[in-house]
């Protein structure tokens, strides 16, 4: 069960409205990477979670808090959409393409033009749970595998695909106010790929996964011949001064073998014939259905 | 610029059909961590790859064999899907629920209602580039963003998620040539698991990538008071327990502080007034509008 | 900001796994009118709204309620996919289709045939956020769009869709476990029906909005000729006898004039000439292109 | 069975092209709240309908005129992409932003920077089944429940926010051909939030569909303890102060209580051990699998 | 502008309700080759068109038409929902798998087990704008390009994947009031496969349109080199014997060359620098960032 | 089984960065009609095929090409963005509208105010498996029907809608780099639709597929009465004009009838009585139910 205490988690206020950078910011609120990602990943991932208290517990406290950070950019987001069109107008001249654009300009189309026409049509100067082309948030976008290890490599990479995304964002804005408030996410961010690089190696410590993840699937029923092959598929040697092309395997558990010209195991496929109940076409004419 | 071989990577046949078993499949063709997903992500990351040549190689060499992953599976599920209705029948009453259902039944219902119904309409008994319960495999599936430790790590997952989606499929098959071509995607997936986990090793040997990612940003731009704090948003401690609650950071950058009860650092948001052009609801009532 | 208690909001505990039951229940956790589109909804209203304090914290307190909600179905549905093979065997065999469907067949067909088969291979029995038929939940489902007439009545919807999918599922089960849960989230949604037909006689008590919706758009600027006219364009008359068809307008502002045959008032639409650039079809032969 | 008219139901010709409004347009006529919307949810609610035929009669007509509202829309939309570049850039220069931009520059990129890529690429200056960034219309957007309170409710709900977007559209253009036609669609949609409120009454009035929706389900199934309780789960007691949370419940049948500090009525949720055979992580190390 | 008669166009009656038939039916309805599908793509073709009045006008009555083949669709599938319980069991029982797999069982649990659950939950025995997996329809299935010759070819496709799927739907059933149904569908089929067929001819007859399609793009500036050179990239030389790989082309405009093993023509692509200020990864370590 | 050649089938080198046209260029990229479509579907029809060694051949022949196609459309894309600031602002300022809105204009904001924004914040100037207005490809873009002769009328359409979005594209930029490579495409979209009309042409010759396709579903089982009647829906009578309504029928088994207006021959629908289980509104109120 969950309550909401009416102050942001960090502030959120812009310096001055910017409509354009709005849509530019729904990216780490409703895109692939973004906030709601992370919260309906962890959220999910700790509602399924059938393991050790300590990890379950973990996984909820992140979740809860990705909940505020989804809170904190809707509401910067609306804030970037205040733009009076007068006051849109004297900032804009002053130092940015829009305004450059504007002399003699209809207002609206200026504002209206750099936008997500849906800032305007759909929402009136809000926020909306989609990425910065406007494509709607879909659930898709997470996983709750039961597997730590998997989900949790998944948690990683979310927070460094989301890191990297605002230190983009953060580049494309001067707002002070807009930059504060990347600074936290930031920080946030890592702190969390800590966090889950850190569930990982307990973990293993714990005996509860390891590489191959899954490791409780016995691996003596894969084809171990081909476990530990690196197979070259494309022109080029280069691949092969690489640390995955040579010596030990990561996990231990293998020699790594190069093979430059990685032989067919397989036999040339041969499907059995159509149905001709489905229409498909056959290899010779059927006798005429008439 | 690709050639194509006849002969496949690796076995493909089963050793009976098995429409059922053919639409659980889907999901490691066309589903979220299918091989479709790793065949169109690692050929765009390699496409899109601006750093040094064994890493766009080593991308190239791996999103080229996936291409026949997919192909391997497609030729499958094409072949589980070859019930000749008579011999489906006969094949059913022995040794599965299908069959326990059938007994003079109409065989059409019997194949139908256990399928996905577009492996007879749609496709007319072939693989279809969808997941297991008939969506249709979409690009936000994949990631390509330049940096390559963000997309190593999620490539780890996929392959992590891949695995186990396999594992779990081993175990809902007996028939001996899915389980065979099974065994050899379950050890190409602990090869690329080893393999990208070394390439995120050299990339830090490299100096080139590191955590937090992406380590080209400033760290000093982020608002450092939180970079290492373990912040408790969910009723329980149990979370106070583990590795990453306490203790050095695992990039080596941080002591980790843990707080119990995370306070609010922002204000109380406080929107800005209705734009009246845009029809929203105002905090007092607008003029007479007539 | 926002904090999670360990207790459900209420009881969300199966008297016995039924996987197939969790593919149905589904519905109203990630369809179109599930729990996280009333949560998404509430919550983006109420990040965006502008009107009186008293509505944005009405908005808040139930899209916080609503997470609790989410909560509880995916806890339920994470227990509901709990079958020891074994176990619903037997308790299959006794009471249901599926094992009457069993007799003699591997079980691990019985289980995935009559289920989502993402429940077993992509979330290792756990809760997705999906509909029942396993379409991901996306963001379009939501609306927030700073006109809080419009916003409330698609919240009273939300309700009664929400309470008419929660009554038919009371009736596809006979778990007293699962119909206590549900006892709850139905009378949850009479209470939330009732609260937004609340807000919107008070949105209109205090002048805030009212009908037509946005009210604050000068209505005069609207074709008034057909504001009040009821248009007939489908054969038979029946629909003349209803009060939509007659007397005034529920809005008191004008009175309905029924029109059995209602004129084409706009002219035979006339497109302007191909554009040669765009290679679309002209009305007449361009000169030969060489 | 439906039969054509050549002319348009009402006029549909703006004054001059302007292609980046074509774009905004599209947002009432393939967005969620578009006419392609009311037009499919009425006709499947009308062909779904089991109710008296006044209402199915009612649902048909409405469902019939929406076909020629998209119409309208498309025909409209197809003239304002008729930009002849010389025209567009003499036009542009007078009044808008984009002629701003375009002293010196070259014509098709003035037109296609501020357009919708698709209506050149894609349609060739037509119009297309989507909304204002592009995304396609889809079913999910549409509802026919069976249950016409529910539905009547969406389609309220459909009339006001169509008429709200279709009220700011009208105030991003001063085109006054574009104007006439947005009048015509204001003033429909005018009498149809009439209508759909007159059909609620007289379902109620003719004792079919009452609150709680849906009425035909025994209310005391639901746990009544808490189907008139306000629950605050958000800091902040503004929420107080409404006529939710007070006297009598709208629908008459109770009393509403306002609660401050919701209790969880729940247990913490405790999920069974994970099934091994699906390589979730357990609570404890599994034996060696080898 | 469109009128609606109350008598469908053909008969839809099906002879008994079959709720699993229902969940296969709405492949034609809603699926990527349904009824919608062309009815919305002839209406936004014709809606489109700047071409000739005559194929204007037989574009919008062919998509007229289609209106109610959907109505004759939703009308069918509404009626095969309509399984009373009682005699739900006792037809089944006769000559079905759901008959033999329900001795003893729950007949909910039957119905809702073949059936798409959404036909219970959300729809309440009605049909849907969905396919047989129940994904909605979207307009992404559509094209309306402004080109004829480009869209009668998808025209001439959709007309051939819609009645091949028909004939398959033909063959699941042994209702006669189906059969009766779809033998109408099919008809119409071949009509309309034969009405696109004749208007590329004419198209062809006019002057307007030929091969290659656009033909108003002047082909002297395509690489005339390549444009009828065959190239095979694939093992196997069968291909060699087809009527593409030698003699005329099909346009009459080249002769084709057969190329064994394709060159390739292009530089080894070698993409420039990583900008820093997007944080990709570069070729060598960037100066420490601090 | 597939290997990769270093070189690109052919030059993808722009003369100067765009990152307009490159959000541009994506739609023949990952559009509905762009080259994934293509790659995507003939391989699964290459994969699904049971008919003749010489189509399978062919298919592949070109599936495999295409793969090809798709490189060198990302590995333009990935230049087009490789704006340096300084450089942009420079050759922007010289010959397009960026430029001229760019005087004393924040970099920044014109790079981002034009492009794609996922182009900077999620791949950081790389291409994307998208559309021009950002949407994700997805898989029910292509077909694989098991009939050669819908699957190859798709294709031939395939290439036109795509051979017209090169056109089209090849217009909207003036780059020689570009233009070089799309004389490519356009030359192989030319040799493309001479391909597979070939193929159609060869299926008829081999007797294996024929008008009204699919030919192995017997004819006489539809209702030949209506198979070659033309019905006029839509006023007006141009139509009549057409090839299509009038003389023998291009499959050359019919004679064409024109029916001017086109009688209903089926019923006025009527559906069964509410299942009150589901709580749909009936025709009459149903006893109390308390």
């Amino acid at each position: 069960m969950f309550f909401r205490q009416n102050q942001l988690q960090y502030h959120a206020k812009p310096d001055r409205p910017d409509p354009v950078y709005a849509k530019q910011l729904q990216e780490v609120l409703g895109g692939q990477w973004g906030e709601i990602s992370v919260m309906m990943t962890y959220l999910f991932q700790g509602w399924n979670c059938r393991g050790p208290a300590k990890y379950r517990d973990m996984i909820m406290d992140i979740g809860t808090e990705e909940i505020g950070h989804v809170e904190m950019l809707a509401t910067m987001i609306a804030q970037l959409l205040e733009a009076s069109p007068v006051e849109a107008r004297e900032e804009a001249a002053k130092d940015s393409v829009i305004g450059a654009a504007m002399g003699g300009a209809r207002i609206e189309d200026a504002i209206v033009a750099g936008m997500n026409p849906q800032h305007v049509i759909v929402t009136g100067s809000g926020a909306a749970p989609t990425d910065s082309v406007g494509y709607p948030w879909n659930a898709r976008y997470t996983i709750a595998s039961g597997n730590m290890l998997a989900d949790f490599r998944f948690n990683v990479t979310a927070e460094s695909q989301g890191r990297l995304q605002v230190s983009r964002l953060y580049q494309l804005t001067e707002d002070k106010g807009v930059r504060d408030m990347l600074s936290f996410l930031l920080a946030r961010d890592t702190m969390h790929q800590n966090q889950w690089l850190a569930a990982i190696k307990e973990l293993e410590a714990d005996g509860l996964e390891m590489t191959p993840c899954p490791s409780n699937f016995p691996q003596k029923l894969e084809l171990t011949d081909v476990s530990y092959q690196y197979l070259d598929f494309s022109e080029g040697s280069e691949s092969k001064q690489g640390g995955w092309a040579k010596g030990s395997s990561v996990d231990g558990k293998g020699k790594i073998k190069y093979v430059a010209e990685p032989p067919a195991m397989g036999e040339v496929p041969e499907l059995g014939p159509v149905d001709p109940r489905l229409q498909g076409t056959p290899k010779k004419p059927h006798k005429a259905a008439a």
